[in-house]
Formats: C-alpha cells, structure tokens, sequence
C-alpha cells in the first residue's frame, strides 16, 4: 500500500543529496545481479519508484545493465521503460524477452505508449505496438496522427465531461454511476452541445457544493482550451504561465478531443530547459547514457562553427602582423579585449535568450532592452579600461598601452551588450532558435571587434 | 463565467507568438492610460488574465507604469503584484494608493502573501502584514519562520485529512458537510491517529468507488513525504520524479503540517532553471526590468573574475614573447587552440552541471563519464588536428606550424572534457554551486593549458 521507503530520512532535511540514490543500496543490487541471485535483487529493486530504478539504469555499466535486466526478468515494469533517457530504450528493449516487453507495455497508460515509441526505429515500434490489446493500439496510433512535440501527442483521451446545463448533484451521480473513470483526473469538463468546452469545474468544488448549484456557476477562473496542434513548448508555457492544473485539448472545429494535466506539462517544461541550456552551450541533443561516438558527434557541428569564427579573428590579427612583431606586447593583451567581450555578450544573450523564451522580450520594449545592454556595456567597460590602463602601467611601464586596451575594452563591451541582444532578436524573428545560434555569432563578433580594436588603436597611436 | 478571450485564435496554431501579448491591445491600453481614460483602460484589462498584466507592466516603461497604475486604481488586483518580477514589485507598491493595496492584498491566499512580502523591505512589509485580516496575518507569520526556499514557505496550510480508518463513504458525507474546505485540493491525506500522514486518495478515485471500500485501499501508489525544512529545489525535484500531484509536509516529529501542490512545484522548478541558465552565463540574480546600474552590478563580478583569469592567460603568453617575436604566425593562430579549448570546455561543463542538478552524476558513474569526455576530447581533438594541420600548410606554407598547432588542440580538447567534468564535480562535493563557478575555472584551464602547449610545443619543435 504505502512505500516504506519513501519515507524521507529526516536526518536528511536540508542535504544536497535529498532523492540521490543511496550508494549502499546501488552496491548491494550490483552484488546480487553479479551473484546471479535473483530473488535478492527483487527484494533490493522492489521499494524502489520505477524512475529511480531507470535512473539506476542509466549509471551502471552497459554490462551490468544487461545482467540486471535479464536478471531481473518479469518483475521488469513498464514505467521503467517510460521513465529512461530515450538513448537508452532501444538498448534496454533489445535486452527484454519478447514477452517481457509485451507485458511490460500492456501495463502502461496510452498516453506513456506514445511517448515511448515516437523515438523507436520501426522494427521495434512495430514491436510494442503489437503487444498491445486492439483498443490501446489504434488510441496509439491515432496520437502518433498528430504532429510531434504537439499538444496531440500530450494528451489523453479519456475525458471526463458533463453537460454545461447540468447541477453538481447530476453530476455526482453520474461520477458515482460510472465504471470506468481514468486513473487520473481533477476536473470535469463542461461541454456544450457541439462538444466545445465551455468551463472546467474542479472536484474539490464539486465536493463543496450543494446538490441543486448549477455547474456553470462553479467553473474555475483560469480556464485555458488547448489546439491540437499547438506546440508542447507552448502548452507548457500556458500552464506555467496561468496556473492551470489540466486544460481541455480542441480539434480544428473546438470540438473536445481530450484532456492534458499539468503532471505532462511540468515534464514539457524540464525537457524545453535543458534543450536551452544545451543548446546555449552548443551540445545539442545530449545525454549521460550516450556513448563515446555519439556524443562526440553531437559536440562536433558547434566546435566546427567555432573553428570557422575563429579562423575568422585569426585573419584579422594577421592584419596586424608588423605591428605585433614591432610590439610583441600586443599579443599578450589581445585576447584579454577579446575575452572580456565574449564574457559580456554571453551574458547578454543568455538574458535576451531566457526573455524570448518567457514572452518577456518583446517588439515593444526591445528598444529599451537595447539601450540597458548598451549602457551597461559602457559603464561595465569604463570601469575595467581603468583597471587595464593601471595594470598596463604596472606591467608594460607606461600609459600609452593603457589608454589603447581601455578603450578597445569599452568598444568592445558596448558592441557585447549591443550584438548579445540585437543577434538572438533577428534570429527569432527569421525564425531560427536563438538558444542554438546566438553564441556563435556574438563570440564571433566580440572577437573579431576586440581584436580589430586593439590592434587597430595600437596601430594609430602606438607605432 | 468563461473567459472569451481565453479561447484560443486557432490561426496560431503552431505559431511561436502564441500567448504573446496581443501588441494592438497594449497600444490601446497605453493610449488610454495617454488620454487618462479610465473606462476605456478598465475594459481593454478585464479580458486579461493578472499574469498577463503583470507582464504587460514589465513592458512598458516606468512612467506608463506608473500611470497606468494610477489610472487602473481600485481595480489594481492582488494577483497581478503575485505575478509581477521581483524586481518591480516593490516600485508598484511604492505606487499603489494604501487602501487599494490593502484591499488587493486581502484577496490573496496566504501562500501568495508569503512570496509576495519574504523579499520586500521591511516598511513595506509592515504595510502588507498589516491590512491582512488577524488570522491571515498570523498564518503568514508563521511561514515566515521557516528557512527561505523551504517547503515550510511554499506549503499551504489547508489540509483536507481524514482517518486513515475511515472508509469512502464517510469521507464523501464528511466532505460535503465541510463549509471551509480550501479553493483547490485533489487529495484528502489519511493520517495516523499520531497525525502522521499515511497515504493520499485521490478525489477522483474516491468518486469512482463503492461506499464501503476501505480509504487505506485506494491509496496513491506514489505517496511521498516533505520534510516541512526541505529545500525547494529538492521539493521540485521530487514532484517531477515521482510525478506527484501533490504532497503533504511535515514537521520534525512527522506530523502534518501542510501539503504542497504541484503548481508550486512547476513554478519552483521554473525558478531553478532560470538560477542555473543564469548563472552557467554569469549573471547571477537579473531581470529584464533591472535599471541599467542594478544591471552592471549584477555583470560586474563575473566579468572581474574573468578579466583576471584572461590576465593569467596572458602572463602565459609572455613567457613566450621572444618566440612570438620571432614568428608573428603564433599570435595569429594561438587564439584558435584556446577558444577550441573553452568551447570544447563549455560543453563538458554544461553536461555535467546539468547532470549533478538532476542527480544523473554520481560517485558511481563520474569516472565512467570522466573517461567518456577524454575520449570524446581525443576523438574531437585529433579530426580538428587534422583540419589545422591542412589550414596550416595552406595558410602558412608549410606542415610544421600545422603539426604544433594539431598536437595543442588535442592536448586543450582532452584537458577540456577532463577539466570541464571534474571541476563542477569537485565544487559540488564542496559545496559551491556547480552552475555559479565552474565557468571561470574551466576556461582558466583551457586558456593556459591551451597557450602553454601551443607556443611551448612551438618553442621546442620550431625554433
């Protein structure tokens, strides 16, 4: 019934390592898959909630993984499967008897189905969609109709719905009357008679009402209808954004076709976040799971990009050549300019990033966003043009480098706050991701300008 | 009843500018703050949801916010400051006549009260406790003596309980005799006659079962405890693992304190992610509303800590100056092996970062990665090698600077994957933040290591 062992140790209150996987546990799991010893492992895996057994999964060994699987055997759930990085399914559903994976699906809600097989090559779809009774298959099927990443996709089918003229008391009965109520739900959903969704009113509500209220006048306020098609980036953004709990899905003519909960859309959120984050550091797609050449491959396009650019900002230091030879002094400061003004524009095209992403940045105040990042930029870079024309001083023993470095450290910090939010703007605007493209240019530019500049103003005024 | 203007425009589908702000109503609203047209504001608002307005007040500028404020008057609602930047609340309030504060206040669930004051200065706080009615302002209180970002501060204190003896048909007359019971909850939690909470059900499957059925046997499968000191993080952390819907939290002696629902949780996992983008960029705490000097401070101490570590890179490079003197190519191409370097660094970093904040990274798997992003490194290092080494020939005109240049990257790269996984791994174990230091140190690393090899590797094999 209830899980001992999600018992939170309240020793643990305020530990970083609160929900980590007790070491201990992991080691005597590993023993009993190396000792064969099956029903021990049971017994070690049997408290554990399926996405920390996938989690378990994902950081041991691709041997002990194999053992512990094959081990394991029957007792393997199917929300296991739901719960693992995708890079991992299609090793583990290898591993899995045919019939263990059959039963294992057979176990799941259709909406998990979905969201498991969209990624699988065909043979295995085929697979898993095969296991299951007719009824779950073409629910499946139908979902995987809509568009990925669409709210189609996300939801589920069974929706609890009543009449918008009914009172609670009708539709208490109707609750208590019916068989086969999801295993989740927190609303009903009022519909019209062409079945467009006109209110949701919470069970809570309905609980505290009386038999004769009429259920139009207990709706909630935030209420939120769904298209099909929206993207799930969206839907996530729609729940976060008005505090829904589950929101109606319509199809092109608003008719209700089913219901997605906010359980879904919190899992939208923490994909979309560590997409960004990803993206910004130019990882792409990525996981812990991946092997070597996976990963290596996705690291490569961003350091290719980056070899470009900087084969770029070499070119123009090789303008400078005579003067570097002149003053091999430049070559020590050179990529001091450059560096600080990479460091600003990062900062700056993380927070333009992060504020198209939250709706926040905007045609409306982009003007004044720009115009911040541009004083900031210059008060940012007089402040640090003092401090290098001191330690110009100190270290090269005279100003005159000083003066040169501050005042490419100013240009150069003025043109970071300017391209680290101009940039990701025109990117979204052509409709490209600025998360995955925005770095590159910026460095590109904060190079290429920290180096002319410098170079350029030691050239005039030095040599 | 139904929000018209909630309906979705069904033309948007898929369209990114979904749920932006319509930029014709905001010229309209602005239009009518110009004219002082208070109806015509009244109107152009009511449709918007207070999430919407607070945004809207993000956009525009601080003296049509002000006006606006002014003109919107009475109708100025509660949820509209609990929506608001942190950043802004406090100038909003600032503005609010008191009485129209003091009534937007009172209609605000306590939890709300809680977020909206922790951050405020004390006058203002003072303001707000007071216009709470007494048992409102005692609940807030109380909160408040929980640690910040605790899950005693993100509860609510409404709890629907019953006795963990109680069957279902006891629980339903006892719900609807209730007069008081809170505007959302899902689950009634069964406690122990020592208070303790034993398990959740669900409103739904409580609808959907016979009256005799036992509570303690549609438990929740996943029933999960929070400790009421618990951090929030870990808070958000859970509900996504375990898919919670909601959790009851409890004090030292596991008694039943409150009960957090998983819109907190969502919106506390948006934070979190916010904090860590932020930081990995070195931001720290910003928001699109801070005024310029707010701005450049919060930029200032991460770009100091990378000017000094650009200021070491060039102390490296100055050890070197006879060569470079001698053949300019090297400060032409010796940005390139440190930039391929911090990037190459970047990726690892952000990979494992991520990795440490869901708990993917452990002491069990961490050599396993280490080792995967040295070869990744290797692998990536030896394909750009070759590339620089063909750049070189044709660049320079011979394969010698291109063999020094190819041998550097590979050995930055390596150092990269290593320095990039280890670093946030060992601030972690210390107790720093991953997110907030790893950046400075990993390119520190790649800077010198990246320099020192390639002109070192120069000065051997060249001169």
């Amino acid at each position: 019934m209830v899980d001992e062992t999600d018992q939170p140790d309240l020793e643990d209150d305020r530990d970083d390592d609160a929900y980590e996987l007790d070491e201990d546990a992991v080691d005597r799991i590993i023993e009993a898959v190396e000792a064969g010893n099956q029903t021990r492992l049971q017994e070690e895996l049997e408290p554990l909630h399926a996405a920390d057994i996938a989690d378990l999964l994902e950081q041991i060994s691709r041997s002990e993984r194999r053992d512990l699987i094959l081990l394991y055997d029957r007792d393997f759930d199917g929300e296991i499967l739901s719960e693992l990085d995708d890079s991992l399914r299609e090793e583990v559903i290898g591993i899995l008897h045919p019939e263990v994976l059959a039963d294992a699906v057979r176990e799941l809600e259709t909406d998990d189905v979905v969201d498991l097989v969209e990624d699988l090559e065909d043979e295995q779809q085929e697979a898993i969609l095969g296991a299951l009774e007719d009824s779950d298959r073409v629910a499946v099927e139908s979902s995987l109709t809509y568009p990925e990443y669409s709210a189609g996709r996300l939801m589920q089918r069974e929706v609890v719905m009543a009449p918008e003229h009914w009172n609670v008391g009708e539709a208490i009965d109707y609750l208590r009357d019916q068989d086969d109520l999801p295993e989740q739900f927190y609303h009903i959903t009022l519909v019209d008679v062409r079945m467009r969704p006109v209110g949701d009113v919470t069970l809570g509500k309905l609980m505290a009402s009386r038999r004769e209220i009429l259920l139009t006048t207990i709706v909630e306020d935030s209420f939120h209808v769904i298209p099909v098609n929206q993207d799930e980036e969206d839907v996530a953004y729609a729940f976060n954004q008005y505090h829904l709990i589950s929101a109606p899905v319509v199809d092109e003519d608003e008719r209700l076709v089913g219901v997605i909960t906010i359980d879904d859309a919190m899992a939208v959120l923490d994909e979309e976040h560590e997409e960004d984050i990803m993206r910004l550091a130019g990882v792409g797609e990525n996981s812990l799971s991946d092997k070597v050449i996976e990963t290596a491959k996705g690291r490569f396009p961003w350091l290719a990009v980056n070899l470009v650019t900087a084969i770029l900002a070499s070119m123009v230091i090789s303008m400078f050549d005579q003067e570097i030879a002149q003053l091999v002094a430049l070559a020590v400061l050179m990529p001091i300019v450059a560096s600080m003004g990479g460091n600003a524009g990062t900062q700056s095209l993380t927070v333009a990033v992060r504020a198209i992403a939250t709706k926040d940045l905007t045609g409306r105040n982009v003007w004044r966003v720009i115009r911040r990042e541009v004083l900031v930029g210059l008060i940012n870079g007089v402040i640090f043009a003092i401090v290098m024309g001191l330690v110009g001083i100190f270290w090269f023993g005279g100003p005159e480098l000083g003066y040169v470095i501050g005042a490419a450290m100013v240009i150069n910090l003025v043109v970071a706050g300017l391209a680290g939010t101009v940039i990701p703007v025109l990117l979204e605007r052509v409709g490209v991701d600025p998360a995955l493209a925005s770095g590159a240019f910026v460095t590109t530019v904060t190079d290429i300008v920290g180096f002319f500049a410098f170079l350029g103003l030691a050239a005039v005024v030095l040599l």
